[in-house]
């Protein structure tokens, strides 16, 4: 069991993991050390790959304290060698004694940590607040579990349910607010998809910015990809310098996301074509759906989605986690019940 | 200036009105009847077209108590003889000393009720809490001034806009609760306007129901009204007796809300097609809106408006009022932005 002193020590090793940033396509980890009288040695966090891990953090900042200390973390301490070193290896080698963490790692690659820290004689104790963990690492779990990335589709339109009007105009439905928004979820993502179809229509940046509209640095930038098999010539703004830009010859839901995953994407950040977002709509793989609605009816116009429907029966529940009015636009995160026929595979 | 008893006592008449059950086509109206000391007499209110305005119903229960007394009023007391005779007279008569009241009456034919008063000597006064008095009767007000009645427009649809699958298959889309609440927003109109197509599509019977789908007695119900010039065959619902039926073999907005004006009609609940809603909304004529939406999306179907936008210029803003969830589903209530060019005339 963990002590009162372990579990609050968690805590704290939770809010160092909140409070980094983005961290993909590695998870957000917090590690705190605790010396034998339970008083705080160090505090840990992961702050993005090529970074070290929280573990070794905590221990680098310990130097020697660590000997006899017990590490709080809140994943499982890996056991593989990426570009920083085995973590378990590391907290064997300050000579921690006792290890407490709470997610234990979805990756079959990383995991593993606890046998070789048990092998070694640390005392090991699993899963505690084992959910608030994993609640910080939704996506990541997602995609390591699964083998995709998670897909957040992100859509604005009218209460009607249109994104652009009959001539195809279309900015803007939404608030400058509701924009501002986006950019703080695009930020989260570690790919920005967008279909050609919609890069042609409105030259999108498709870039993470902050609220003077300065684009962060470039390697703070989510990977920008843009798929499908109409060529978009170069002086399109997405071709810019301010972020990378990945191109997908192809709108095959599957295939894309095979492409991401093979560039070490996450969780997907997908805007931009309701064609696109249909594709992803039919073959069953949209994780999430942030919703804009303006205040606002077209009357006529294109839909936000372009799907498959034939009857009734294929109306597909969402489950609401979220509605409430950005500036004087609502906007709903819900979560799209999963589908009979599920086509990634 | 009225007196903070009379304030008190207009506080009670508005609760009186507002107590009422559907009175359209007549307002709702309260008054209260103080004796000279401030103590209450008597507290009367209309109960719909045929029975006793509110002054009347309290007169009646003072009976020789009013001599002397201050009617307090929601409503200018009426001048006209309709199916009663008019209020100031009544109040005249019993000898009533003085006349406090809300909303100056909209309605030309039935104003003057505060000369009357005055010309008889007795003490008026005009306009103690008037907006309160006016909220209570939004849709009356606004189709005696305006000269038409008063469109509620009433949608169903998924996330995504759409009211039916592409296969026309439409029930139900929303909830059992939501179904229930639009029962207790019918109750309050005086007709529901369907057209011809949702009717001949789902055979709907357009009446007022109570919680364990009992229809409201026959003269309780609101005027059914179908639109459109293709016939329905009389085995239809909308023909049962639960309820009465006006059939206007026009689509036009104009017509057909002409035609109710001449039906005495001040509030209608306009629901069902999504062709005859776009009519009311190309002509200007929605004056609020009760959406509900189905945490689901379909990505194709039919939209729930099907309106004449070309450009993103023909955006209708939509002042939202009221955001909340009816069980599963998200109501909206809002009230459109005027058009430039307001076609009814």
């Amino acid at each position: 069991m963990a002590s009162d002193v372990e579990v609050a020590a968690m805590r704290r090793a939770l809010d160092a993991a909140a409070a980094t940033r983005r961290t993909l396509p590695n998870p957000r980890v917090g590690c705190v050390l605790l010396a034998p009288d339970g008083s705080e040695i160090a505090v840990g966090a992961h702050h993005g790959a090529g970074t070290a891990h929280a573990e070794v953090d905590a221990l680098t900042q310990a130097g020697e304290a660590a000997r006899g200390a017990t590490a709080v973390v809140t994943l499982e301490p890996c056991n593989h060698t990426g570009r920083t070193g085995p973590c378990a290896q590391a907290l064997i080698e300050a000579g921690v004694a006792r290890v407490v963490f709470a997610q234990i790692d979805p990756d079959r690659t990383a995991s593993g940590g606890a046998s070789t820290l048990r092998a070694a004689g640390v005392d090991v104790e699993a899963g505690v607040m084992a959910e608030e963990a994993t609640d910080l690492n939704v996506e990541w779990t997602f995609a390591v579990t699964a083998g995709r990335p998670f897909v957040t589709w992100k859509y604005a339109a009218t209460l009607d349910g249109l994104s652009a009007a009959p001539d195809g105009t279309s900015k803007w439905i939404t608030s400058e607010e509701a924009r501002r928004d986006v950019q703080r979820f695009r930020a989260e993502a570690d790919a920005i998809v967008a279909g050609t179809g919609a890069v042609l229509a409105d030259d999108p940046r498709l870039t993470v910015r902050d609220e003077r509209d300065m684009p962060l640095p470039f390697d703070r930038q989510p990977l920008r990809v843009v798929v499908g098999e109409t060529t978009i010539p170069n002086y399109f703004r997405v071709f810019d310098r301010v972020a990378p830009t990945l191109l997908i010859q192809s709108r095959d839901p599957a295939t894309v996301l095979a492409k991401l995953v093979d560039n070490g994407v996450r969780h997907i950040w997908l805007e931009g074509g309701p064609r696109l977002a249909g594709a992803f709509w039919n073959a069953g793989v949209i994780d999430r759906i942030i919703g804009y609605m303006a205040p606002a009816m077209l009357g006529s116009g294109r839909a936000a989605l372009e799907g498959e429907a034939t009857t009734l029966a294929d109306l597909r529940p969402i489950q609401i986690e979220d509605l409430t009015m950005i500036g004087p636009d609502i906007r709903i995160i819900g979560t799209p019940g999963r589908m009979q026929r599920e086509d990634f595979d």
